[in-house]
């Protein structure tokens, strides 16, 4: 499908934008099911989180708008929304009154092997470390730098996600997954404040463990937690839930939890 | 002047673009003088690096080759050149074969007040830190949102730069600009090998202060170096050097080293 930038079919992108300059904005990658966008919501309250962060000004209901449009011409698959500070000249200072940019690409569903949800999956032990920017931590902002590097690391298909450090060695996320463990039956995931990116498929398993009275720890993750979880899974607002089955010298069978969550996560999908 | 994509003229680029999707390449910033890029050897040698970190293959005799036009056609601007790793499908892997792309577009060179050279300028008291990567650090790739969110905390004309630290509270450098101290006759600039931008500027004049025997520290630099300083510089490609004549309750005369640089920065911009 034609993508769109303001609601008009367009192919293109002025190079005065900010988002090529500087990665000056933000995105969003949305599952869509029979013309619906999944977890609409969470992905529209992050970006206006991340607009609010940045001071970029877009008009939400527009955006909400053209999303649900898009979408329904879409009908399957997975639609990329970019939100720019706009166009501006040479400089890191934008010109007064610029105007952000929407911009809507739709994208044919991803094919996983079925054994990635079945059996679960691999990680890679990426050497690229997540620098810590608390300005900027939880966003999903345009400067993926780090994420290119870390995705580089490796080319078997052996290894479904890797696996991301910080500087300081904290355990904290997939190149494109938000992880947690599970340990004694509770859930662990990493605390965002100073790198990663808080994932919507995360956010909204967080608000059905606390409304399934599931306890939930966000904290700082060692590789001793890692080692000392009974279920390791990653998840994203594309293919849901995938177990862990193995990161290095550890090895871990898909458990309960990870399996209800699962269920849980496709239910999300497919809502 | 019309911009330039792969050496054709162009003023808009596919929204596959991986510099929009992830920042994905480098920048520079070249002053040209009647059809001459300035520091034309430090500039591609700067992206050259940043290529070979950032496992870019870009093809640096014809980058050398369309710039070289470019400029001669400028005639007297400033030139950003934008190389991007390509364009491919969403996802953090780069296509097999992906082929860079090369931007070029012309400015014409900014007024600064005179001032800003001869009386020198005041640096703003920037809240937003540098976050530490080394894999980036050095490297003027087009994850820029550190300097973006830097930019917008001053809107005043009486500041004509702002002061970056790092996470930890180093003194690194200007926005837009590296930053030199002297004392006791000795230069003194950071280390950047954990965040930063390594100017071109700064990479000619420590150059130049080896060829003419002016010590140089590059080291870590605390807010107390910064208050023992004798004099205080910033520098970059397309301006050269501004004394730093006030920072907070700080305030240094134009002293004679930054006096004499400028006058190397000068030549530089101009041969």
């Amino acid at each position: 499908m034609h993508s769109w930038v303001d609601g008009l079919p367009a192919d293109a992108l002025t190079l005065q934008s900010r988002g090529l300059a500087y990665g000056d904005g933000l995105f969003e990658t949305i599952a869509v099911r029979a013309g619906r966008p999944s977890l609409l919501e969470y992905h529209l309250e992050r970006l206006a989180l991340g607009c609010q962060h940045l001071a970029i000004s877009a008009d939400h209901g527009l955006i909400r708008d053209e999303l649900c449009r898009y979408a329904s011409l879409l009908g399957d698959g997975v639609l990329k929304l970019i939100v720019t500070r706009g166009d501006s000249q040479r400089g890191y200072a934008p010109a007064a009154g610029v105007a952000p940019r929407r911009i809507l690409q739709g994208n044919p569903l991803p094919t996983y092997p079925a054994g990635h949800a079945e059996q679960g999956v691999r990680l890679f032990d990426c050497q690229t470390r997540l620098a810590e920017q608390p300005l900027l931590a939880g966003l999903k902002h345009l400067n993926r730098l780090e994420q290119v590097l870390a995705r580089a690391e490796w080319q078997d298909a052996a290894h479904a996600e890797g696996l991301m450090r910080d500087v300081s060695g904290r355990i904290i996320e997939g190149v494109y997954s938000n992880l947690f463990l599970v340990r004694d039956g509770q859930l662990q995931t990493a605390d965002l404040s100073r790198c990663g990116v808080a994932g919507v498929m995360r956010a909204a398993l967080l608000d059905h463990a606390r409304d399934a009275a599931i306890a939930v720890q966000i904290t700082d993750l060692s590789l001793q937690d890692l080692q000392q979880a009974d279920e390791v899974f990653v998840c994203n607002s594309v293919y849901g839930i995938w177990p862990v089955q193995a990161f290095t010298s550890l090895n871990w069978p898909p458990g309960p939890l990870t399996r209800k969550l699962q269920a849980i996560a496709r239910t999300l999908l497919d809502a």
